[in-house]
């Protein structure tokens, strides 16, 4: 194991390179063409078998391996965020509005060094290994599910995937069993008023001033109605209305998400939602559309599968480098991956103060110590290889 | 003067025929370019002298009597707005997301006619007559100004203008001498936070919830800082933040417009904007940047012009058919050419119930009774034989 | 006529002496025991023909003139308020919590001097002065109502009546014709939740909360949904909500006030916090109750006793000094004498930055320059006998 | 042991009776006076050594052993809320406005005859049992610290102690290890404006509508700057402002509670708090205090501790009917004596949906279902002899 995991360090340029190159063309969920082209192609030239379009724009890889065994998948994701890149360095994206703001572009290069050493040993693996590179991770419904339809799990006997993290330093990881992400929910709301003249307010109702007070009043939801001690997220990440600064809008649209770890607080928030809703509305004479759309579930890692990344993390980074998580508001469709076979999902630290990437993800400015991917890397090619050895 | 009046009566379906041209091909504020062109060829083909280009995008035409006498101006406004035309009618807008939601068409129109009359009956002219076709009225800094300063009240002794008014029944005329229509003032507010992932608020600081919050406090301006017996609107226009439903937005922009009277009621409430938007912003720890821009001053009436069309409006419409207004709070940039002579400004009314003529200005389904156009003509033409005789 | 206002110039002394006295025992408002005691007494010693018990607490006096002629009366309003003093003079009321903040000391000092000169010199009167000493004006239903159908009026032609006016400097009066003081409205609105233990709001609806909201959408009323020419307040004067910091409230109470000049305005207001409040607490899953109690209508001026007002307050003080007033906000019960004979209420400058007299009415630090209520005597004594003279 | 939880059965009406008897009666904290007196008449007819006026109002019982061994402490508070009981029952609260709402009434009942039956058999006791009746425990500062100060802990090792908890049903009782209950902060906000006519609010800055802007922006502390994975609770239980309907008031006093587990999110509300209320506070103008008192720390069970009272209280109601706890937002100051010897506090259910006692605690309907206090004096009774006969 330790000769792959030297061979990881050798070939690190290769992966910064590849990074730095996703980073510099990014393709937005579902829209991605020539990342899926990039992936395969470099898969193809390790000779490992490969089938593309799974599932939409899915690309999976197969190891088979020289010794009869088990067959382990491993998982990244690499579509892109809408955001306009506000970095200042040479592989800043050249894609105005789109932008790597969330490390997936690191997690693809990290799977595609690991396919590399592990294909050029695969005489050696005691069973098989599946390259799962995913789309569409961003927006619901992602990649995964499709994927998992079209039959990238079939075979697989237990999958491995982590995170770049960047609030965690780098040079740790984190791992938790059992909840470990949340459900993520979508949801749409518009408010319709009656637009006017903006010099005459009574003659209208005001659909843009009805949907402030929705954005106000729904924040009392978490603050009053779910038991605090569960963790539950409203946040709204979209307000668009109007057109023109002297007439009253005749409509609102508002875009937010929903972050749960149990169906109950899910549920309980839905009902509040449209309770405020139509109060607000109600109050303001305004009428409204609520779409809302469930989307991941939660994250459930398995305990053994869990194990083995704390052990092989431990290997990598040492032991006080690797840390107990609490549970994560985000969400992730590895979720669906965890309910067809055993497995485990973790982060890898990526932040780094002193050498400026201290923004949080999905932030204009987000960065990661490229070191982080290095060690994704490796903690997954030892999960991996542990997962066959064990079996 | 009656037989001016008998014949518009003959034209007026040439007067329709033209307003649902221009219906149907709108172009928004400083942004015309056929509107103008098409304005400027109907008057040259009357025999009218023509200046195009005046101030910008504006048509100056001059009736030159053949008599001696002073000179009067007529004045309408040909811009329309960005607002996605929703009638189901044969002259609806074919322009997406533009339309003559305020009634400029028809403005246009009625002085089109008036100064075909007018110029087939040129040598009776007791003096002459200027036909004022401005641009850009909807969006400050307006058209009058530049068109003012490139000269076309140069020569003029008094003007004249109406609105058609849809909250009014077609049949009707409103007049107000003094303070009729207010300053109308823009502002845009742009409140800067700390973008990132809709799971992690915490990590942010929400722009959107912020401005929301800024939408929500500057009611109390009017409500709570405003001597209740003066006249004072704060109406938002637009809202835009963000991008994703899951992303947290750097960023929210606010645009609205602020209506008054007086000095000191607007110098009140752009102190108490500053202040309320500081202090919520600062209250979730948000920077902002507040832009105001003072628009076109108040309309205030001469008393012998408004005598003049008080008289014609009677006489057009008859005694109980003339309406003396309240103040009203829409801006126009007719003020300024108050300023700088005599005149008056005055309402004629276009709604009708039966033929679905309800919706306010700036509404989506904005339509007007035609027949409302014609009475503006009819009325801008007594004006000036008014005033012309009368000097 | 100039006799007697020489005579109130000597008698000054006696006058501040008088408001001194009512001003350190207050007394609110339909509970006043000692005030009109002391008021029926002090006309008693006049010779006065005193009435007590007028309609409730109110003291009426009839002055029989010498020669023959109409009558006239005049009133003076002698309740306090719940506000505590927080002056530091010698005179500073004694009684906790209730103070004369709003002047009606002042009137009745006035008053009761005004009928010493007028009862000094009754045989030169052509005709009668009534002397209504009116309790209960600043809570509806007021004195004024019980005190007519007492028959306080009976027999009056005409009524004359002022207010101290502190944002009006001394040495000014303010007089306006028709539409003077505003209607004023009281409500009460009951908000009643599920209360519980701090610690656990998801198991309670908070009514503290539903209520803070309610009062945060009144505001939208004015700013969005009353023509913003014609004027309006929606004010809430109480919020009391709970007994303990750790105990999520069963119950909040807000009080307040709605001031208009028009019958629609006014039923527009009724139903808009009808559908906000509800809105509001629907939103919350709280229940409701609002009781709204129509006050005193408009104070509508006659224009013939204006005029009266006018002339003597120029006498009297200079005709620079006599103030065309704007509508105001606040309500008065005057309007109801208003409504049976006719007659003129004007307001008399009390204000004098330099004796600290600046707070404005209502305020716990409210004081006046005393020699406003010396002029408040001269005016009505002198527009007393202009009335009589004239008819 | 069985022999003395069969007594308990058997003294179970006398237990009832005690209860009512406190119920009819009950004393607000730190102002208890006949409660300690009826306690400590009780205890001293037991033969129990004991001291009064421990610490203020507390009243410490000390039963001596028959037989060498370690000395284990119970404890049960005994003050009540300023609640109206709205109950319909033959024991509701004789004392307007004051209410047991919280189950202390039960705690303290359990524990005297908890004390009957140790005493009884205090020969056969292998150590002591020191019984701590708390004043004081709903208002902080509480009574345990100077109960502690004065000495009620000395010599003990161990210390246990329950809350009658009626969200659970009656024949369970709830046990967590470690943090189980929640810091709990009190805050008074006093925010100060500018009183005056509630005609004339510009001439105002209006306290109460300030105060009601912070308690909704408060809201958004804990839905927008805390980690959703941490529980917070910022819960407002007063607000009082004004005296009139018709008075803007020139003060509004806010008070209310925090909730946190942790030192960081303690600060972190206490710096967010001053901010949302500083600019709040700013943006109308008014000036504002923020008394910001940090109550009980939350309580941490110790782990062997915790095991005892797991194994008795299974003894007691059976396997099934102990539930492992989530944490809790309610504050306890059980915390202090936890800090000075090893413990654990527990909650016994004690609600009933057929019964009625269906509220939650703190509320005007709160009651319970008896037969949870005898369980609550059968696991402490338990718990002590199994403490005592383990060492």
């Amino acid at each position: 194991m330790n000769s792959l995991i030297e061979e990881l360090d050798e070939r690190y340029p290769e992966m910064v390179e590849l990074r730095r190159h996703f980073h510099q063309y990014p393709e937005l969920s579902h829209q991605e063409v020539n990342t899926p082209l990039t992936i395969a192609k470099y898969l193809e030239n390790l000779g490992v078998e490969v089938r593309t379009n799974v599932g939409g724009q899915g690309v999976v890889g197969l190891i088979k391996g020289g010794l009869p065994g088990k067959t382990v998948a491993l998982r990244a994701d690499f579509d892109a965020l809408p955001i306009q890149d506000q970095k200042d360095v040479p592989y800043r994206s050249t894609v105005p509005g789109v932008m790597h703001a969330c490390g997936h572009d690191a997690h693809t290069s990290a799977l595609l060094l690991a396919a590399k050493v592990l294909a050029r040993h695969k005489k050696e693996l005691k069973g098989n290994v599946v390259l799962i590179h995913q789309f569409g991770e961003e927006v619901t419904p992602g990649g995964a599910k499709p994927m998992i339809e079209d039959g990238c799990l079939d075979g697989a006997d237990a999958i491995f995937g982590t995170h770049i993290w960047a609030p965690m330093p780098v040079g740790q990881a984190g791992v938790k069993s059992g909840a470990m992400m949340a459900a993520a929910d979508k949801f749409t709301i518009t408010v319709s008023g009656r637009g006017g003249h903006g010099g005459a307010p009574h003659l209208t109702t005001d659909a843009l001033v009805t949907a402030a007070s929705v954005v106000n009043h729904l924040q009392q939801i978490v603050s009053r109605r779910i038991d605090p001690t569960d963790a539950a997220v409203i946040s709204i990440g979209t307000f668009h209305s109007g057109q023109a600064f002297n007439i009253i809008a005749e409509e609102a649209v508002i875009e937010g998400t929903v972050r749960t770890f149990s169906k109950q607080v899910q549920e309980t928030i839905i009902t509040e939602m449209e309770r405020v809703i139509k109060g607000v509305c109600d109050s303001n004479g305004a009428a409204f559309k609520l779409d809302y759309e469930k989307g991941y579930p939660p994250v459930f890692n398995h305990e053994k599968e869990t194990d083995i990344v704390r052990k092989c993390a431990k290997n990598v980074l040492g032991e006080q480098s690797v840390i107990e998580l609490e549970p994560n508001m985000i969400g992730e469709d590895f979720s669906y991956y965890l309910e067809k076979v055993p497995g485990a999902f973790f982060f890898t630290g990526a932040g780094n103060q002193e050498a400026g990437a201290v923004y949080p993800h999905h932030h204009p400015k987000f960065d990661i110590d490229e070191k982080g991917m290095l060690n994704a890397a490796k903690i997954l090619v030892s999960a991996a290889l542990e997962f066959l050895n064990q079996h």
